[in-house]
């Protein structure tokens, strides 16, 4: 079936369980389908913009309350939608990152926080990982410190992502956070693999900006994604313009400079407005996730040379395996080589592996239900069976 | 009918002929609507992303090529989409902006241009418009002249908009762009109102850069756009990262700074796609659409008291017209005051008019067939008639 000559109709998720890493949490809900559908056209909600003409003051559709509704869910005073939690990175870097200044990140940080700080004019520094792959307070206040000596004032800002989207595994945000605070530094946290799918508490956590991704994590299109701050940074953070037309004396009121005005004006908030309700309540069964995951995780574990990266147990349903001594054994002298796995996993309607990865790969059981982690977990030990892989 | 228990259908392309100013070149198309149902998970267009893992690079859906053809259908060198056409005047802005530095833009630019350069730390600078509301050469190396005495060197750069959003007017592009480079100064040609409704030609506008909105003029969902250049700039306006992880020694290869990486990752840029065969035709018919709105602007101007504001004849279907000699004189003593106006054009079966504007408003018929637009232009008689207003 085909949408045009040239695109044919996705059915990844039609004819196969996708075990895809990164698109689990922004399946869109049979709401948001109903909304990007009566909403599809460009400017669909901007129908009942009114004065001041900012797209989260629009009360029709209720947008407004939908703003209020989003800082709430994440505990902060003020949220904002924008095109991906990139932008959002980019907005905070963008507010507090002089040209030169060090900015903290991590060892396992996303390469978007990296470009936000390095288009600001910042310098990214990687607070490192410990042997177990997290990240701790410790290391955190040891980089601070270092950085601190070598720039002469401590770095304005420090990134911290809950759960890296290397291993899945989490990071010490509140004992960051106050360990940053203690020097000064502004905390944001990258919620990209959280808001949306697990309860986040900014304030509980004493971050002082939430990001979040809604093709990531709030089962919405792209680009979507919020930015929330405290009452304290929403006047900087969120500041409107100042500038003047030198000639006409024009300004431009309430329009907020580092979301160049408007972020996201139809299909795409209101599928994140669509999807909001199933999403406010999907975050209370994430320890049902995790229990379902853990089936596909024990699996993997049974097979013999097969090996768990990421931290066991597993608080995240995206993990990293090490399939070297397993599936990659059986890759090095099979006639379809490293492409025998997914194929084999294709053959049992199972998607989202990156063709011919048998080494180190990730995936993520996110969405799933009991009975498609149980198939999966078959699967898996199938596959191993049949290409005489010990499954214990 | 509703989406949720909060969302109504929106439903005014389906009741109304709807003559919004900005809403008339985003409508989908069906190919459009069919591309963002099947495509409207999140990260949907990652099925097949591979090394090097960059959206302009995916060949399934074919994104690579339609990136091709985007950059041929403004005729430059290189094309990318961008969430929206404000994100491309933030690109340039920040790789050619400094702190301080002036930007150049006119009397009639968007609020947007505005916010991109302040984003950038640069200073916004207004080429004056004449008595006709259009912005010439003159004044354009007039401008260019005071700010290089005010700040010692000419500026980087200088936005100017093909149709500006106020009156729909047609600028002097091709003369500016000529008089702006013999000044050294870059100059991005904004195509909100212009890609993907009229022909452009970079090369032949003799421009640096263009900018174009796909929710606003390529019938695409929000927030989409593109951002094109020149083999000469391109290395500087999509230069890749350079930073890398001072622990881990990380770089992040062909990632893009100013785009943040990748930008429309699942509905927004498949609706642009599907879109595009439709749209590369559309702009050849830009002549048949003047045409039409002129029934729409003759009927206007045949009712007394009643004067368009923008240059005549018109060269474009946004049109801004001053009613106060007419329409607003009936709603002084109207009982529904101002709103009498929309609730007439409402019974018309007519929407897109910002409820209670009787003074002076924009609209657009862009996309409107010959029958629709005769419809609009016995409705606006018609409801001057029945209130009293002589019409010629």
């Amino acid at each position: 079936m085909r949408c045009t000559r040239e695109i044919e109709v996705r059915d990844l998720e039609e004819i196969a369980i996708n075990l895809d890493p990164i698109q689990a949490g922004g399946r869109l809900t049979p709401e948001a389908m109903k909304a990007i559908i009566a909403y599809g056209d460009g400017y669909s909600v901007c129908d009942n913009c009114r004065k001041p003409f900012r797209l989260d003051q629009i009360k029709k559709p209720p947008i407004d309350s939908f703003h209020r509704d989003l800082a709430k869910f994440v505990n902060m005073d003020e949220a904002r939608v924008m095109p991906g939690a990139r932008r959002g990175f980019q907005a905070v870097a963008g507010t507090y990152a002089g040209k030169g200044d060090p900015v903290l990140l991590t060892a396992l940080s996303h390469y978007t926080e990296f470009l936000a700080i390095e288009a600001a004019g910042g310098v990214p520094k990687e607070i490192p990982k410990d042997g177990a792959n997290r990240i701790t307070a410790d290391a955190a206040a040891a980089k601070i410190e270092e950085v601190t000596r070598g720039h002469g004032s401590p770095p304005p800002l420090l990134f911290i992502d809950h759960f890296d989207y290397q291993f899945g595994n989490e990071h010490q945000v509140r004992e960051i956070a106050k360990v940053a605070h203690s020097y000064d530094v502004k905390v944001m946290y990258n919620g990209a693999y959280t808001v949306g799918i697990l309860p986040v508490d900014g304030k509980a956590l004493g971050v002082d900006f939430v990001v979040g991704s809604g093709h990531k994590s709030m089962a919405s299109p792209a680009p979507s994604g919020i930015l929330a701050t405290t009452k304290e940074y929403a006047p900087e953070l969120l500041r409107t313009t100042r500038v003047k037309g030198d000639v006409t004396g024009r300004s431009f009121g309430v329009k907020e400079v580092e979301l160049m005005g408007c972020t996201l004006m139809g299909a795409t908030i209101m599928g994140m407005m669509a999807s909001f309700p199933a999403v406010k309540e999907r975050v209370n069964r994430w320890q049902e996730e995790l229990t379902n995951g853990k089936v596909v995780i024990d699996s993997l574990a049974s097979i013999g040379g097969t090996s768990i990266l990421s931290e066991m147990p597993r608080r995240h349903t995206l993990t990293r395996v090490d399939t070297r001594g397993s599936f990659d054994r059986v890759a090095e002298t099979h006639k379809k080589r490293g492409y025998f796995f997914t194929s084999a996993l294709a053959d049992h309607g199972i998607g989202g592996v990156i063709p011919g990865a048998t080494r180190v790969w990730k995936f993520n059981t996110y969405g799933l239900t009991r009975a498609q982690c149980e198939y999966v977990a078959a699967a898996f030990r199938d596959i191993a069976r049949e290409n005489g892989i010990p499954v214990s």
